[in-house]
């Protein structure tokens, strides 16, 4: 039987690295085996374009070059970890997915959400999650979470300003009100016991 | 006056590099400042996604990503090269182009024309030359030329086998049928000179 594929997403510092691990932990606690993944990258090749992405000036890249390379990248991590997993009946647990492209490049409708689908119809033959988890905090809170973690330089993409970033937020919540059958929102607010019990319910139609 | 766009395109071998840089040798006789460029590549961030394309093993990318990977690159070269060289009134000389992601990722239905077309009208807002020169040789001639060239290994692409180079050619002979006005057939057999005036005949129409 061909596994679930459920991508976690939302901005920068609402926990979503933590959540996709303590999710599955407590995957594997039900005996379900999970692989756990991110983008971008989650295969060489994609975690090659991710240097390309995430390394150098803030306009490094025009925002449809960009688009194309977070494309290629996710090409690349579908055929050659994303699918091979589903197939071979295991989870997929992915640190952000298709959503972000569409909340981030989307931004100000630099590039519209049409054409980001499109990209990932001839990139990915429009692979989507069984199920998005969509982590919302007020964004005070992720800011100062995101500025909390362990001194690292923002990347090309994390150091933008506060408008950019509240625009992502409304994005997100945008394509959840869309698509509820695939999105569910989730309070990132708490201890991160707390949110995993909160997520674990918002896949309990999808538990054997 | 915005200066005029040319792209050089062929299989391996026809010496496509070789008459680019004649041909920048010629429009500057006639006081014609021309910008020499070339695919994959041709600005800092397509360098870097060359990089990527033209190394590793044969099968490192699906044709998926190799795709996106080169609408990529050839939206940060019309970006950052070959729009602001038009738009100061230089001509552009390409060698290879939009084309030869037609030729290469298109065969054997790998990837839909519409769909490498719709790639570059995200990318690079549909940006095609004012005059595309296609150099043709019988497939044994450019492989012998190929062969010969300064003891080089073959790059991930060139290194694909003759019923794949053959495909090319009569992908990009199909091309310059549908689009006369843009292609003109250029015969590469002879010395770079004879070649040169031939391509320069087929500009005519351009120069002032």
């Amino acid at each position: 039987m061909r596994g679930r594929f459920i991508s976690l997403e939302g901005g920068e510092g609402v926990g979503k690295s933590t959540q996709a691990r303590l999710l599955v932990a407590a995957l594997a606690e039900r005996g379900i085996d999970a692989l756990l993944t991110r983008e971008p990258g989650g295969s060489s090749g994609a975690e090659a374009i991710r240097g390309l992405l995430l390394s150098g000036a803030a306009e490094r890249w025009t925002i449809e070059a960009e688009a194309l390379l977070f494309a290629a990248a996710r090409a690349d991590h579908v055929a050659r970890t994303i699918r091979p997993a589903l197939d071979a009946g295991r989870w997929v647990v992915c640190d952000r997915f298709l959503d972000s492209s569409r909340a981030y490049q989307g931004i100000g409708g630099a590039l519209s959400d049409a054409d980001i689908l499109t990209l990932h119809r001839i990139g990915s033959a429009s692979l989507l999650p069984d199920r998005t988890l969509l982590l919302t905090l007020p964004l005070d809170e992720s800011s100062a979470r995101a500025d909390l973690r362990d001194g690292d330089e923002p990347d090309r993409i994390g150091g933008r300003d506060g408008a950019f970033h509240r625009a992502v937020g409304e994005a997100f919540a945008r394509f959840a009100t869309t698509e509820p059958a695939r999105f569910r929102q989730v309070d990132a607010a708490g201890s991160p016991e707390a949110v995993n019990a909160r997520l674990m319910a918002a896949l309990a139609d999808l538990l054997p």
